[in-house]
């Protein structure tokens, strides 16, 4: 399964290693000789888990759906413009966010409002919808810190 | 909107009088005499609000698009048997029944547990796919009788 | 840490096997032949998690200050009340819950509705306050239940 | 209810205006022209929500008690020094966060990560326990400011 989240991640135009960096970012601050290869490995781990895959899973297939224009109105439309009421992309990916813990809350919503590497070239492509994917990929990334986290301060 | 999210909520088999009937049950200990067309009410107010109308649009595309099959595998098979450890639904049912405060949520689990009238309708449907479905009418029901408790304790 | 939250739980009326027996009854309907020993083992495993440990000192802190008169009111009353629009107990117990995903959800607002076992002992004690706990222990015993389903379908 | 709330605050050393300003910056970006006093209208109509009250009461109770010596350890040292597992204050904020929707989720983890304004001072105070409050705050200003948006584009 998690071999398929990962294909699934690479045909939507996220690599791990994009993941990785913007974990690398949140992490500076308190590790700042953290090693890309260890924030691969907690991505990786955070890939581990059954919620964080179905996750994954269902919002990639919405963003699918309505750029595929297999959706019905009005909902293709919110979903296309990311309406700014729209929070149903926030809920699907706190299941992904909380999987080690509420610590992660705060790096998720940091990197939503400031949406640094990976998140801004997924905000901004002109044709792809990323409505459900941005956020996918930011909750991933504050899981994979909150993970660090803990291996630093249990 | 409104109107759309009722006629969704009645072509997939849910009549909105199907989930006062669960309010009902739900305040038959607290407020015995509560009418039906008090409980219709309140099912009704919930459904005025946008992030409640946004889940039920989500959920119902997530079944009906597992049922007609324009859904990659492996996601359409968990979705169609509802696998245990798939917790999307629940997930999102969360964003309709804290929408008044997290005093729905028992309501909600309890509903999901026991699964009486119109929810065991729809969990045992020989054909249709109501993975969704059944947790979005029970989160409605629930957050119908927060409304309630609102109204009876303020 | 573990140990210090198992004796604060003692001391508030609530032995690790009341919790045993309330996953016991959760999964009888899955998994009819499970051992008081094994639910006790996923109880335990449950009090390992740091989230858990902090959720539980928090709650017992707060019942406890009720109790004891050393909190201000009008926050007293409420808690002592355990007023029907009081939700921050639900919530508290949400952290622990939510601890192996929101498969969880469903079981803790069944139990926290019909009240099994030792969550009605809390409930209806004379003197002591339980607002806290009698959440926390239906978290807890949501959160084993949850663990069992992931050993058994994964 | 809502004054005795505010008075607490302000005894905390958290004035609405504090937060009207948090309310203001986050908005800057979308809506540059936004009077003080609309924040200020603002802050002041999340401070009517009951489930909003409870929770700020309830964690001034503990900061107050941890401050005061009157809480046991190892947990009056956990939440002194805020230690970076500990989670419980994130849970309780958002239960005030989450009052118009999850469209408040963003800018809570902004708030908590950037700490501007208000939130500096209260995080680096010296002597006074603001573990709790400073969540508190940042999920009032992320609470006040998603009714802004929905004020807006609804």
């Amino acid at each position: 399964m998690k071999e398929i989240v990962i294909r699934q991640l690479a045909e939507r135009g996220v690599e791990l290693m994009d993941i990785a960096e913007l974990v690398r970012e949140l992490q500076r601050p308190y590790s700042p000789n953290l090693t890309p290869e260890v924030c691969l490995s907690m991505v990786g781990a955070v890939l581990e888990k059954r919620e964080v895959q179905h996750s994954i899973l269902v919002g990639i297939a919405l963003d699918t759906m309505a750029e595929d224009g297999n959706m019905l109105e009005p909902l293709r439309s919110i979903v296309v413009e990311d309406e700014p009421l729209f929070g149903v992309d926030e809920i699907l990916a706190l299941g992904i966010t909380n999987v080690y813990g509420t610590i992660g809350l705060t790096n998720f919503g940091y990197l939503d409002k400031v949406k640094p590497g990976i998140l801004r070239v997924l905000n901004n492509h002109p044709e792809k919808v990323h409505t459900f994917l941005d956020d996918i990929v930011a909750g991933i990334a504050a899981a994979a810190s909150a993970r660090i986290a803990h291996n630093i301060f249990k």
